[in-house]
């Protein structure tokens, strides 16, 4: 096994410069996808990938910047690792940016220690994974699928007017020939993903790493319930069709649900509430890895709003749908890097993905694994978004074997 | 005891005229307060005061309206019965006009019967008795207890830059001689108010009739929760710090310790959620008549609100204030009417009144009473409003007897 030693301190110098990209009128770290910062970082990346890492960069048609080291081999297909370098509005320094120094610090060990792989590695920073000012998120990632079409480029605008053809344009992009963008699985012998977890349970463990197992699904519900406008003051409490009370109840009936199942997550995130509570509609949503799990929550959750329906005399009408699919991650995939954590002598667990990430939509046209490094206190999305960098040296020596294994053939990737 | 035999057939007549004075582009029956219909309406009041009860018409400075019978002894206390004929946008055609027409019909009747009472006896419509325009209610009555000054007439404006000083000219009031609506204790023997119940209580016990024992208390607050805005798909169920989750066991303590109390209603009218419910704001009133019982109440709900930061480990900052003192009407008043309501057969109880009246403002000055005639499903301020016309017959009647009991003497009154 190639054992990859990466720097810790050249990875923690990489990844506190790019937090220097941001913008300076907004709180936090914030490098919205195609920002004047996003596009100095993602600038920045090609330089450190052309001089540090004597990568070949391109920006391809959708505007994802993929820097490539050749393989022995020159027509195989590429291992590609990678993330993404925008943020949320007050985000933190790690989401995204982790992944891609990752890949570079890979690509630059393998040019220090002269190591030519198999198979052509490319490291990759997806365009615009974060919710982006033009409505939809994972852009580059789904162009590269081929799920990214003209017509969509030229119909979404942000709200100055700019539509995502000018905004990739902007960004180095192609978008008039953005088909060119897309991959097939020919290309692709698999892709990694290392990324902080942004949820507290790897720290809660003390375990250095988590092998994601899959990317959970979501479902997303509205509820539009309907009381009585009674008089506050001449009401009395048994008399009332209060809207509100049965809302209150919804929402821990949803908690409750969702706790007495494993990996079931459950949220009530909005409530509108009309005058005098007499209409209130909350949006909840659900996600979870195990399709039948989640159809059992549903269906406990929908007893209870019949039952509230009943006692509180209210109307209650819901609409719950899946409002995105779960993707299940390459199971050998994961074995192979819960096998290779072992070996490195790492703390590993399995563990779903509760967010959505570029891998979700790479797992269509490769087989696709996820590492997660701890998020100090869980905390993500925010200027405290932690990792320690530790963490992140342990996820990049088990990206590296990982990649080592794949392009030995250890496992049997194009199935 | 004169028994004054209202004409029910008369009284619908006059309740159904007036519901013709209203807003054509608003739903239900809108007469909101100083608009065209409203004044409309008014000037046809005047008529029917002068034409039919033969009154003399006067509008005080404030604009309500009055309409006066002397009594045997020029100089004597009036006895002033009466209520409003404004309504809220939306609202029926029961609140307020029917204590109007009350009192245009008892005056009708002793005119029609000849008899003059030893007081004067007073039939107002009072000003703007629903909130206005303006931002404030009970504007006529405040005025007649001195409570309503130059300075407020001036700054108070419409949302087209109408002062109420305006309002209330365009009302054939003289704002700028307000004081001299101000009634003192020495003019008034007795107010008297019909209303209708706007509440379920008088209907489900069968009840014709309700003695109001006083107005109750507003306690308000607001309740400030702050959560931790942790990622609805990363964080585990046991790891979260939901606001809202917070939220709704508050609104359901609310509820749970107001219905263990008798007499005490406590309502969560509205709820602020902010981005993923970290933040949330309900607002919350608290209405009873008993001090002691309030208190407790107020009591039990902060200890809950400590219990729910404890356990959701939330940040909760609360604010509870007496926004609107209770007034508790006159003693003497509620005997004399529950032994009149034996009397005539009737059947009556006492109750509180939920909803403030312009008689809480004129308890200050004189002896204030209410009598309460059933509403229909507990419904009021919507076009479903409705009394059946013989419980206002029997509400008449014991007004009636109410006015010629006082006018005899068979009450202290004054002390």
């Amino acid at each position: 096994m190639l054992q990859i030693k990466p720097s810790v301190s050249r990875i923690e110098q990489k990844i506190l410069k790019f937090s220097e990209f941001i913008d300076p009128k907004e709180k936090g770290f914030t490098r919205i996808s195609f920002s004047e910062q996003y596009r100095e970082a993602t600038a920045y990346l090609a330089h450190l990938m052309s001089k540090e890492a004597r990568l070949s960069v391109r920006r391809d048609a959708a505007g994802n910047l993929i820097g490539r080291r050749e393989g022995k081999s020159r027509d195989a297909p590429a291992i590609m690792v990678g993330s993404h370098l925008d943020t949320v509005r007050g985000g933190g320094r790690f989401d995204g940016v982790v992944g891609v120094v990752a890949g570079l610090e890979i690509a630059t060990v393998l040019e220090e220690m002269r190591i030519n792989l198999n198979h052509p590695l490319e490291v990759v920073a997806f365009l615009a994974e974060e919710p982006s000012p033009f409505g939809i998120s994972t852009i580059g990632s789904r162009a590269m699928i081929g799920n990214l079409d003209q017509e969509t480029l030229n119909s979404l605008a942000d709200e100055n007017g700019r539509t995502l053809e000018q905004a990739i344009r902007y960004m180095g992009g192609d978008p008039g020939n953005i088909d060119l963008a897309r991959r097939s699985p020919d290309e692709l012998l698999a892709f990694l993903e290392l990324h902080i977890e942004q949820g507290p349970c790897l720290e809660a463990q003390n375990i250095e790493l988590g092998i994601v197992t899959g990317i959970v699904s979501i479902t997303r519900g509205t509820i539009d319930i309907i009381g009585k406008n009674d008089h506050a003051g001449t009401t009395p409490m048994k008399s009332r069709t209060d809207a509100l009370a049965a809302a209150a109840e919804i929402v821990l009936s949803l908690e409750k649900v969702c706790r007495k199942t494993p990996d079931i997550v459950g949220t009530v995130g909005q409530m509108e509430v009309s005058p005098n509570a007499a209409n209130v509609v909350p949006g909840m949503e659900l996600r979870g890895l195990d399709d039948q799990r989640i159809a059992e929550t549903i269906r406990q959750f929908e007893n209870d709003l019949t039952r509230i329906q009943t006692t509180r005399r209210v109307s209650i009408n819901h609409k719950i749908w899946l409002s995105s699919p779960g993707v299940i991650l390459d199971k050998d995939l994961v074995d192979l890097a819960a096998a290779t954590c072992k070996k490195l002598g790492m703390s590993c667990r399995l563990l779903p993905s509760g967010a959505g990430h570029d891998a979700g939509h790479l797992a269509q046209i490769a087989p696709a694994g996820m590492i997660f490094v701890p998020s100090k206190d869980g905390r993500s999305h925010c200027p405290e978004e932690w990792t320690d960098f530790e963490h992140i040296g342990c996820g990049v020596e088990l990206l590296g074997s990982l990649i080592d294994a794949i392009d030995k053939g250890n496992i049997n990737a194009n199935r």
